[in-house]
This record gives structure tokens, sequence and C-alpha cells, in this order.
């Protein structure tokens, strides 16, 4: 079985403090990641390192950028960010190793993502965690652009027809008006009212965007506070199922 | 017209000094190179930072290792090179972008290697110039092996049809018996006497290593020192042209 499980960038940083992980909050985590003997492939977002400078340079999954120097000043943000989610699971012995969607990934004229998973494959079979992580893509016509977490997620999870998907975030669910946890949402309608924005800078389009592309997956996706990773890593699903054709009579 | 261009690690880097970059002399290279108005791919050695880890722990291109402590140590030196080369290039003006082979390489059981390039293609389709390197990539049943420098320049410039291939090294050529330069090489018969081993450690095979890697490649390369880059980027042949299937008479 394959896991494909986001970390969210509101997770692993204090997304409103720039460049600060949650060490603490990043180690438990870990923990809870160790103790998996699935095939688990981890993405996590940009919180307070991507998000700050995408922004500053107004790039966007569909707005890209030619300059260079924005470019890497992006893609570097959030490799310190992966050097310190990969350090931390490392910490904990989980056989990280890191995975970048530059390398790996590209846009066409239309927006149209290509995700090659050669590598990510075979490091899934000998055994190895690949972390991956939002990032800036070449993209044809506008340099590059961003490549969300969650859009990573989808692409991943239906490229490797994984079997769970699992997106840790700062909330226990989708919220409604009462700021009850929703049940299961299995399409966008009417849910336009409690699909609010996010509470820091987020240049993929938070909870709204989350659902929208959530929703892209062949099978359902958990989305969950941090407090339930140990319960969808046992096979559970806390908070949200989003999607996966697995809708109600 | 796309150019492949290796910097060897020993050129990049003090060979014999553990993690010492040759900041002059990559100043001057990243110089050269900024003059360049080609597509162009760039590719660097492990030099000082790749081989003592990957001898450390007995790693090559086909002794693999399935610990991620290892597997990890010998990425990571090779990403701080990596980065030290990009922000070389990048400080010229050069429109660098990192890129890790091993979010995007991989072997089978029998040691083939996969090459997934449809980032680097878009890349240069939007004028960024590529730059990778030697590094660790998933390997079937061996946990994690060695693709070296020359190994991938000679399939990028295969698999991106690339016109020329430049390999500038710490010598001026392959030398012969009397320490001239070899013009051409069009097979490796007869050869061995004169393809001595690297003056340091390198598990990537030395010189004989390199020369019998490029001698699959579609087109020439010349392997030159690095006064003699801005002659190679001009369009000339300096030093040795080995292969390409351009046998004489």
């Amino acid at each position: 079985m394959t896991i494909v499980l986001k970390l969210g960038g509101s997770v692993v940083t204090e997304k409103d403090v720039p460049e600060t992980v949650d060490e603490d909050r990043l180690a438990s985590l870990a923990a809870a990641v160790a103790g998996v003997d699935e095939s688990l492939v981890i993405v996590h977002g940009g919180g307070s390192f991507g998000h700050h400078h995408a922004a500053k340079y107004d790039v966007s999954v569909s707005e890209g950028t030619a300059d260079p120097v924005a470019a890497r000043e992006i893609h570097d943000a959030m490799i310190r960010l992966n050097q310190a989610v990969v350090g931390s699971l490392a910490a904990q012995n989980v056989p990280a190793l890191p995975v970048q969607p530059l390398s790996m990934c590209a846009r066409d004229g239309n927006g149209a993502l290509t995700l090659e998973h050669s590598a990510i494959e075979r490091q899934l079979s000998e055994g190895f965690v690949p972390v991956l992580h939002g990032d800036v893509i070449a993209h044809e016509g506008e340099g590059v652009s961003v490549l969300s977490g969650d859009e990573l997620v989808v692409r991943l999870a239906n490229q490797l027809a994984a079997e769970r998907v699992g997106v840790c975030s700062s909330v226990p669910g989708v919220l409604d008006e009462t700021g009850t946890v929703i049940d299961r949402i299995d399409d966008g309608d009417g849910l336009e009212h409690v699909l609010g924005e996010s509470d820091a800078t987020d240049v993929s389009g938070g909870m709204a965007g989350k659902v929208a592309a959530l929703l892209e997956l062949d099978v359902p996706a958990s989305i969950f506070a941090p407090t339930a990773i140990e319960a969808f890593l046992g096979g559970e699903t806390p908070g949200t199922t989003v999607g996966g054709g697995q809708a109600g009579p």
C-alpha cells in the first residue's frame, strides 16, 4: 500500500513569522511517521518559507516570472524548509530522501502539469521515503510558476495509484458555519460560504483551493489536524473526507 | 543549438582538500559561460565534495547502499557544491537553476539508467541554464548508487539531442605516453596504457571511465583545460575530441 501524506506549510512552520520552522511539531509528526510500515511519500507546503517570497515577486500557479533571481529565491527558501523537514524525519530514523519538483515537473502553455515520477517510484521500492515540497517549476511562456503542495499531492497520488491520502492541516478539517468539522465533501457545490480564506499569506488558494485540488483525486483524502496524524496513519479517516468518488446514497 | 558543458569536479574544487570550492576558477568559468547565447546545460562533478563521502561508504556506480544516512550524506555534500556552482554562475548573471539527479534519475536491476528530462527541456526553452551534478540515485536492489557526472553528460546530451559537448577538465585533454594531447579518440582500442588513474579519489573511474562514457555520445565531445573554455564556447574544438562517430578515413 502507498500513502501520500501532506504536511501543511502552516503545520511545519510558524506561518506568520518568516522562515521559522515549528521544530517541536515537526518532531512529533516525524515520530508518528517513523511508525509507518507502508510505502510513504511526504509532501510539505511552503508556510512561512515559500509564500512570502512568492508573494514578493507576484508569482502564483498561473502567473510566472522569467527572472532567475526570483526563481532561485523562492526555490532556495523551499529547499531550506525541505532540509529542515528531511532532517527532522531523519532524526526519527525515517529513511527520508529529498525530491525537488523543480527537477522533475513542468507546465505547458495551458498550465497542464507534467510530473515525472520514475525516481520516486524507485525510491519507494527501495524502502526510502521521498519528501517533496511546493516549489517553482518551469512553465511554458511564463518562466517559472508555483506548484502548490496540494496540486503535487493530487498528481503524485494519482500517478502512483496511492491507496490513501492524508492532509495534515492547522485545522481539524473543513469547518461549517458553526465551526463544526464537515465529515464528508463529495463536490464543491454550495461550499463556497464555508471555504474561507487561509489565515496568512498563501499563494496556493487556502482551504478552498485545497478542497478543489483534492476533489481531483482518484481516492478519498482525509484533512485532519496534527493531533490526528496517528489515527490517520493507523488506518482511520479523521477530520473531513474529500472526494475520491465515494459519494453517499 | 544546445550545448552540454561538464565542469570537472577537480576543476571547480580543490580535489584533495575535503569540501573546498576553487572560488577563483569557478568565477572565471562562470564569466566565460555568461557570454553564451545558446541553450546550455551544465553538469559538474563531485570533486572533494561527493567522492570522499562515496568512498567512505563504498558506494560506486554499481555498488549501492540501502543506508539512508549514507545516501543523504553523499547527496547533501553534492547539494552544497551545487549551491556554490549555481551561486557563482548567478553572480555572473547566468540564469542558472539547480537540478538534482536524485529527483529525476533511477537505475533498474541491470544498472540501466532512466533519466527523465521534461523539466530540463522546459527550463531550456524558457531561457534558464539547468545545473546538474553527480549524485546518488535510487537503484533497484541496491538502495542508491552513484550517477557520475560523465554518465549524466552522455545521457543528457543524447536525450536532448545536444549539438555540442564539452568536458572542462584539470588536464588539457587525454595525454599520450609523452604527455602530448591526443587530438582525437574514436574508440577505446589500444588506449589502456595512456588512460591512467585520476590523481585523487574518484569513484567514477578517472580519465579511462570518462573516455569510455564519452564514446557513447551521438556527437563528439571535447576534453579541454579551463584555459580553453572560451575557445570551446566560441565554437572551436580544443583539447581531445572523443567519439561521436567521427572516425577518420
